[in-house]
């Protein structure tokens, strides 16, 4: 390795540097920007997305500063300024910062998170945010299909081996929690962040003795109270569960333990599990529970449960801790604004892509909510906007303004909340624990059409009046300013 | 947060620590196991993978120690001896180390690594070997197959904003780099690593100024050797490229720069990648050359290239960076024998996959070359076995028997070098641009026939005579083991 340092303020795009130091050289550095993070597509063409990774945003910006090696290597690649370098010595965040709180659900073209920073601030937070943003929203919302497919189950995260390295892993299986898993393999996010953790054998286990109900044998007396059997290792019918039966009897009854399970990691867990389950019964083993894994996501664990499948505990790997069928969020971090003398200038881009285009301004988004708590709708607005909140309120698709919904009875709450005061953190994170009952309530909240995996409803997300008219203007205006 | 402690060694599967305790219990934690680190499938449906991630494995080994921290947590799990712990907390790898280097071409189903161990120890490598070697095997294998359909044009890796997390970054940007693609936007990366890293602008630079003009020709007079002009914010032909020509003209011609670059972020790539090219050489200005970027990968610059793109320089992001496509590499840690009184015994694990079942006994990996130096077979043999190099060598098929061929001419390389010997590293790491010329190398020698994406040739990987028999053999008396 060339270097041994590893700072965080480093895990950023080369770009975001040479446009700080250009806005340095041009003396534009402390011009208030406004940057809105959201992002334009549901996971699996979902219905929504689990936002998570707040807090490893906070933990970003508490900490954010360049130290003398990081200065170094830079001055190395002759792109940067000795006035830049110095100021970034001595960088600190002094902008505000608004978020959705994490265990929002969220949906796409709404503002997650809005900056208010001098340009150069803004633009130096950019990657990471993006990077812990969208990685750890995109488990957290696979969490919760898996989750939502396995009803009352159990479900436990175990991909540490297949994630795309350690903060993969930690974060990832973090999000999961959030997302709705029980439970963790990795101990390292038990030890970081307090995901619960836990595991019992592997096939290695099982061949180590000479033969599986030795091996069997030997973990229940070491483990009487936390054995699950691995059954598939020789034969999974013929051996492994005949031998489980035998060492919970032989071991495990007479300790009275009245918790244990078998795993199947291989072969048709619909047909092994129904046959599992009859002999556990045939042998008075009602309570033993069932694990399966290999390879299963929501997909497969709704079709193995729509099948009958005896399973109580679901092990997921590599298909949660890397989000297989879908493995991007696509979060983007665009300029919606500026300050100039004291007054706020929208921003836009239009693109050759329709969908690529922003809304331009400083705004806020309300929840609407009807009366028996289901979220029915988004409103983005511009933030000096007046919603009245008693009124019947009515609103429109901003791709088809004559598609219009009328609410009588509704609850409005906005949805960012203020976490950085120039630049002085004014939010206190919740515990673990609180972030995950939040989820659990705000995915409670959605209508199931919203919840499904085909074809879901599209939930509202519209413009206020005000912020579609400012839109459309700077649209069609765009010849002349460019 | 919990804990700020972040040890890699923690980075495990609580069953680890769970069997490795065990094996402490029942007295069998020096035990001397074998056991074989492979993968079963090539990413993408491809026929072979690039084998990444070795330095991140020796760095992990050569560090790897739990502290009072570590220790201190695990007792708060009641799960581990107290003798136990003491020996995590003195833990040191003994074991002997096999490994094909960094850069190679593997195939499914050979060892890569293989490591002779106490079972304590063996089993406590496990997760971390398996999370950084699939994890970087799968970005090198991807990139490699971006670099092959990009033929000789420069590609860049810009994922840090999808990847997941900071070392799916870092790491993947590395790994990225040799597979074969030529820079990259992640700085940390080029710090900690050596990766060369670049970056010019974003849409927000543009946004930032009064006009497009204004922006570019701002960021000429500031990186006059370093511009790459962002055209689509308003519209890439008509407002765009102009702007970029009229810069070019009036700020980099007149200081004599000749090098320098549009990019095309959104649209249709070919289309405009031709009329900008059309736009630029009218002007004069062949030598600008064109960058284009939008969730790129193999398949999406192939079909640019078939149909005429006007393209220089690919900019892939989040289809690299997490492999989108196929975001899974699924290696294996599988124990294939132990020792008994200082006597190998072949350990084998049965399946009701057939694709689980596990090849036994201490081996070897050959690779047969042709006289032209390509790759044409893999033989896997027991370690002890005699290879004649000289006299013909007949190979078979594994699944097929009567599937044969026979080499005359033919060279023949072991594939694993030794890497630890009894704990000791014996192996030197070659620098990271020695990593990326023996991958190139190696990717040379493979034919077009395995390297084509759609159906490529099934590369030979065999079993020899003794070590099929072996593990035949094995299969058939599982009933009377168990």
């Amino acid at each position: 390795m060339k270097s041994k340092t590893m700072n965080k303020a480093m895990m950023i795009d080369f770009y975001e540097l040479t446009m700080a130091n250009g806005y340095f050289e041009s003396g534009k550095k402390d011009q208030i920007a406004y940057f809105d993070l959201y992002y334009r597509k549901n996971p699996d063409n979902g219905g929504y997305a689990l936002f998570s990774g707040l807090e490893s945003m906070i933990d970003f910006i508490d900490n954010l500063a360049f130290n003398d090696d990081d200065i170094a290597f830079l001055k190395s690649k002759n792109a940067f300024s000795d006035a830049f370098l110095e100021y970034l010595r001595d960088f600190k965040f002094t902008g505000d910062v608004y978020g959705f709180k994490e265990g929002s659900v969220i949906f796409p073209n709404e503002p997650i998170i809005t900056i208010k920073a001098p340009i150069i601030e803004a633009q130096i937070l950019e990657t990471y945010l993006l990077q812990v943003l969208n990685h750890q929203t995109l488990i957290a919302t696979k969490a919760s299909r898996i989750k939502y497919s396995s009803g009352d189950k159990i479900v436990l995260e175990m991909g540490a081996r297949r994630a795309h390295g350690l903060t993969s892993s930690l974060n990832g299986a973090r999000a999961a929690y959030i997302g709705g898993v029980d439970a963790t393999s990795n101990v390292l996010s038990d030890q970081v962040y307090g995901v619960p953790s836990g595991g019992t054998m592997a096939h290695s286990w099982v061949q180590m003795f000479d033969s599986e109900y030795e091996a069997f044998k030997t973990y229940a007396n070491i483990y009487p109270y936390q054995s699950t059997f691995l059954v598939d290792t020789y034969d999974t019918l013929s051996i492994g569960v005949p031998n489980a039966i035998k060492v919970i009897k032989e071991v495990l009854l007479p300790k009275d333990v009245k918790s244990f399970s078998i795993r199947i990691d291989s072969g048709d867990l619909t047909y092994l599990s129904k046959e599992a389950r009859k002999m556990l019964d045939k042998a008075g083993l009602e309570n033993c529970t069932i694990t399966v894994s290999n390879s299963l996501d929501e997909k497969i664990i709704k079709d193995l449960l729509i099948q009958g499948a005896k399973i109580d505990i679901f092990g997921v790997g590599e298909r949660l801790i890397t989000a297989k069928s879908d493995p991007v969020f696509g979060s983007v971090y665009k300029l919606v604004a500026i300050e100039e003398d004291g007054k706020i200038i929208p921003k836009i881009k239009r693109s050759d892509n329709v969908e690529k285009i922003t809304t331009p301004h400083f705004k806020s988004v309300y929840r609407i909510t009807d009366e028996e708590g289901r979220f029915e709708a988004d409103l983005v607005t511009l933030n000096d906007e007046e919603i009245k909140s008693k009124a019947p309120l009515t609103i429109f698709d901003p791709n088809n303004i004559w598609k219009q919904k009328t609410f009588e009875n509704y609850t409005l709450k906005i949805m960012q909340e203020i976490i950085y005061k120039q630049g002085k953190r004014v939010y206190d994170l919740p515990t673990l624990k609180e972030v995950k009952a939040y989820a659990k309530e705000q995915l409670n909240a959605l209508w199931p059409e919203v919840r499904r995996f085909d074809n879901p409803h599209q939930y509202y997300v519209d413009l206020s009046r005000g912020l579609w008219t400012v839109k459309n203007e700077m649209l069609e205006n765009i010849k002349d300013e460019s």
